[in-house]
């Protein structure tokens, strides 16, 4: 069969590199040249990163930018962020120097509480189910103890494992829903592994006890972690909220507090309001090492618990005092994963002053509530585009190879004109003329 | 105030490094080494990347792996993956060759519809407003001629533009609804650009004609795109499905059923499932140069939209034939933005043969419902920890140094124990001593 290949995984890089240009890049040199252009000097520091994954070819570039200014619970933060997209890590310094002098945000972790199930199907009395259940409970935990010796030593471990009748969902469906306390472990690894025993134990004992089986279907974490959850917030006295953009504070929170309320009623506003709180989140979660894909699914799913997928970030004006909040589930690790291992994650763990889980928390919910501050500032005072478009032009210039000099006489042009691609590509040709 | 910064923006980018290790790395030598290793030793493509956002100081690098053997359309494709978590190449891979030998992939656009709206508050009589508005469409679209000038001229532009009554929700609350055909343009800023001049040009009409005033609170697309879904799928005969880990092929079908319809109905699964989802997506997503968080929030909302959060994969078995497929909203660009930016997505996209935006759509869901049948496969299988913690027993054996004959032996060891962090810690302990 054209183009496909055997054994791809045990070639060696430059043997996949080559591979890869032959079949796919039509043998181009200079597809191969940025292929390796991006791999580092360093060949241990290279293999270290080539084997986070399978079949690595390359290092792909986030920009890993810094956000300073930011007091959480009265300690000062620098909080590193690595994200593609522009104008976000300008939102959040700014949002954070706005807060930084009227109190800074605040931050509490309300729940930690982690969850995975065994999902598995069972076709007899639901009653000798349950007794059986109650039996076996004290097997499933003594046969895990040697996964959960050094999570319980540290405080953490399986806090309970309940039987859930599922059967009104699907005929003979039913759960082992286990909850655990991971400290300052994600705790993937840790769930899942516990999970697995859970399944192999109640299995075994299901064939020596129970007269109908059981049949497991797959053993496996939850990323929707209701139960893990962090608050912050900012507050001030209205008249506090003036700055140089914002002339009538009591107008600005006026509108803010629409915005928001709109957020809360409208899904298609929701989803990209919320995608905005998700810039910051996960800019800070790519930074430290954690799981974007996990974080992402936990908090859209939270979104959308009580049937309309909503607001994540709430307001309110209350003698006189504005109140902006988001609480949101996020399960972060800051030891295992990638943490150890990544010497990037290293220094942004670092940065941030080597944070417990708890404090981590904290400070990505506080990027989140900063990075939605600042785009409802924008929006409903100058509009999304105007700093957005301000880079956005810049990266189209960069693309032109321009020069300092162009750079400026278009810039200039622009503070007037809209920015488009097109415009942008026809004044850079003009002046070029 | 101690740790805080003015102007850090306006500071070089060794400034920036040098602020940050004396402020918040107590000065260490050996991380601002490590910040500086990751530089690009190209000056040039260093600088291209410190502007992709603001305050960069370093490259945050995610591994850009290969899944080879992608046959969609019967077309074969190698997909590039940017991301940092282990066994998802590698399980896109599998699940790429398992399908190749039975009749690959179909993927198909079933819609390209975008959206966004200017959101705004009105307290006359709903019946003037609408009357207002239809006067006042033709010229709403007018004043955009200028943005929408090259898309038109291309076949896209705006769709439509309906006055939208949200009263209910919110007193005084309206919506000018806009639908956009932006081609191969993700068309964010298309779209931004297009409502803030409907935004402009509505006021400026309604200061004009309207006795009660119109109150714009903001102009801004949706994230929520369920009218630009593209469908995926796999299906052959049930005895077909027989490979070295699928023995009986009957059973093995039933069982993903199960597991399928698990995730359908009940959110706790279906949050996770979905995860594994958006690891194929946005890994993609990432390497193409497009916004992941405007995929996962879009993504997410729409498995949500019927008031429970489900999966997003389904799977039937119908006159003996196995059909598992997925339909999801992807709202993906290949021109703009960093696709011509980024020298590396710009080989990913040449990698798969320069895909318009529909085509990459049907790459991308392709990825996801690979890795989903990858994952479902191993979890009713042999579960997922075996594949998952190989990978994890090379990062910690890695992050310890281990030489190749450690590895050997304590690779060796694990086929029989499980691995834990501290096992492997132990193991390794035990070995050196």
């Amino acid at each position: 069969m054209h183009k496909s290949v055997s054994g791809f995984s045990k070639l060696s890089k430059s043997e996949k590199i080559d591979w890869i240009v032959t079949h796919y890049l039509s043998g181009s040199e200079a597809s191969k040249k940025t292929l390796l252009q991006y791999l580092n000097s360093d060949k241990k520091l290279q293999q270290l990163h080539d084997e986070f994954i399978e079949n690595t070819i390359s290092n792909y570039y986030l920009p890993l930018g810094i956000a300073p200014n930011f007091k959480i619970n009265d300690t000062m933060y620098a909080i590193p962020m690595a994200i593609e997209e522009s104008s976000v890590v300008a939102a959040a310094s700014k949002a954070a120097k706005f807060w930084m002098s009227r109190g800074g945000f605040k931050a509490e972790v309300l729940s930690t509480t982690k969850i995975g199930q065994v999902h598995f199907m069972f076709h007899g009395d639901t009653a000798v189910l349950e007794s059986f259940f109650n039996i076996v409970k004290p097997k499933l935990l003594e046969a895990t103890k040697d996964i959960t010796k050094n999570m319980d030593a540290r405080g953490g471990g399986i806090l309970d494992i309940v039987l859930k009748d599922k059967t009104e969902a699907i005929n003979g469906y039913y759960q082992l829903h286990g909850t655990f306390e991971t400290l300052d472990a994600m705790g993937a690894n840790f769930i899942n592994s516990c999970l697995e025993q859970f399944s192999k134990t109640f299995k075994a004992e299901a064939q020596l006890h129970l007269e109908s089986p059981i049949e497991i279907v797959m053993s496996i974490l939850s990323n929707y972690v209701p139960d893990c959850i962090v608050r912050a917030e900012v507050s001030c006295p209205i008249e506090e909220l003036a700055d140089k953009n914002i002339e009538d504070p009591e107008m600005f929170a006026k509108k803010f507090l629409q915005a928001v309320s709109i957020a809360e009623a409208e899904p298609y506003r929701a989803v990209t309001h919320n995608k905005g709180i998700m810039n910051g989140i996960d800019a800070v979660v790519l930074a430290t090492g954690n799981d974007f894909r996990a974080i992402e699914a936990g908090v859209h799913a939270y979104a959308a618990r009580n049937g309309q997928y909503a607001s994540l970030t709430h307001a309110k004006i209350e003698n006189g005092i504005f109140t902006f909040w988001t609480e949101l589930p996020l399960a972060l690790g800051t030891v295992g994963g990638l943490t150890g291992l990544h010497p990037l994650v290293k220094v942004a763990l670092d940065i941030l002053g080597k944070p417990s889980a708890k404090e981590l928390m904290q400070i990505v919910a506080v990027a989140g509530l900063a990075q939605n501050f600042a785009a409802l500032k924008s929006l409903t005072t100058t509009g999304i585009q105007e700093g957005h478009m301000k880079m956005h032009l810049m990266n189209i210039l960069n693309q032109f190879e321009a020069t300092d000099k162009e750079k400026a006489t278009i810039v200039d042009h622009f503070k007037t004109h809209t920015v488009t691609h097109s415009a942008v590509v026809q004044a850079i040709t003009a002046i070029r003329q």
